[in-house]
């Protein structure tokens, strides 16, 4: 930038910026916004961000994200833990809750199998899905990525995993519009979906 | 938000929630993205918020953001001291500068005239502005505000209040935007165009 902007300013433009569907103007937009709030109002966001970052971390169990040891679906001793829904990311769990029909527990992957993005079986959380299922204690594993193509992919990559050890697969119904993005499915497509799933 | 969302992360939501022009949607997606950065990608930006809003405050001459007592272009000697341009933002001596074609100084007052939104005078840099044409070096005051009610309004108000202290105040041109079509032009842009026609 020209010599008549200030290098505080900026560099929190540019920082705005980095964000994802953040571009040039938006980012001005809410540098500037910024300093017209209360020093304390800044600090409290700058907070926010780095307490976010330092204490979120994956279940131990369900890889969710949570700043306990378990999240607090995997901790809740009256969800039924024999079912294992598994999603891409975690405001997938958020959507899935909103139905409030599913009653199981949840695997997050963080993402799906995707060649072309550089994204292999082993960047995803699925040896820990693996090790839960291979304790025996799980019935059914419900496939409940996003019915994209790498969605579907990872589904069908991980029932093959999944059936040699005796588990139930299924996946959820198509009452998901193909190509949407799970987040925005409201909540009665996603029981409909729920509630149709069939066997992988 | 429900029990399966941890909090420093719906913290982190909310913030951003507060931010111009972010929904609720819009917050989880930069939440979650903060959360897949660097912890010392996070801190950068923890930093930036707070350096830029300690850091800046306002040109001593000038009104505009600055880290310095005077800004840079109020402390360039070559620039023209003798003719002011009145803007409302900041980024619009941003804009103004881009021409590459305006050597003068600015005073930016921070907003327009707006009863409605509870916006006097005295809420904008105004007494800044008197208080350096007053002293008797200023030749010529152009307004630029914007080409709103309240920035017409502001423009007005200034005109009548500087006029006395006798500086020639001008106003930017009306027209047609470079480049545009006119068949999409408004009735106010192309009335105004045509009043203020020029020699060919």
């Amino acid at each position: 930038m020209s010599s008549y902007n200030v290098a505080p300013l900026d560099n929190l433009i540019d920082q705005f910026e980095r964000l994802p569907n953040i571009g040039h103007k938006s980012a001005q937009r809410l540098a500037y916004h910024i300093l017209t709030l209360p020093e304390s109002t800044v600090k409290e966001f700058a907070n926010a961000l780095i307490n976010a970052k330092k204490s979120i971390h994956f279940c131990k169990s369900c890889c969710n994200l949570t700043d306990k040891e378990y999240c607090p679906i995997c901790s809740n001793s009256k969800r039924d833990a024999s079912t294992i829904c598994v999603v891409e990311r975690p405001r997938d769990v958020v959507a899935m809750e909103r139905t409030q029909e599913y009653t199981g527990v949840y695997h997050v992957l963080h993402g799906a199998i995707s060649p072309l993005m550089g994204i292999g079986p082993d960047s995803l959380c699925i040896k820990e899905l693996l090790a839960r299922v291979g304790n025996g204690e799980i019935k059914e594993v419900i496939m409940a990525t996003n019915p994209t193509v790498e969605g579907e992919a990872t589904a069908v990559y991980l029932s093959k995993l999944l059936k040699p050890l005796g588990v139930k697969v299924t996946h959820l119904a198509y009452g998901i519009p193909v190509g949407a993005d799970l987040t925005y499915a409201d909540e009665i497509t996603l029981a409909r979906a729920l509630e149709g799933r069939t066997d992988l």
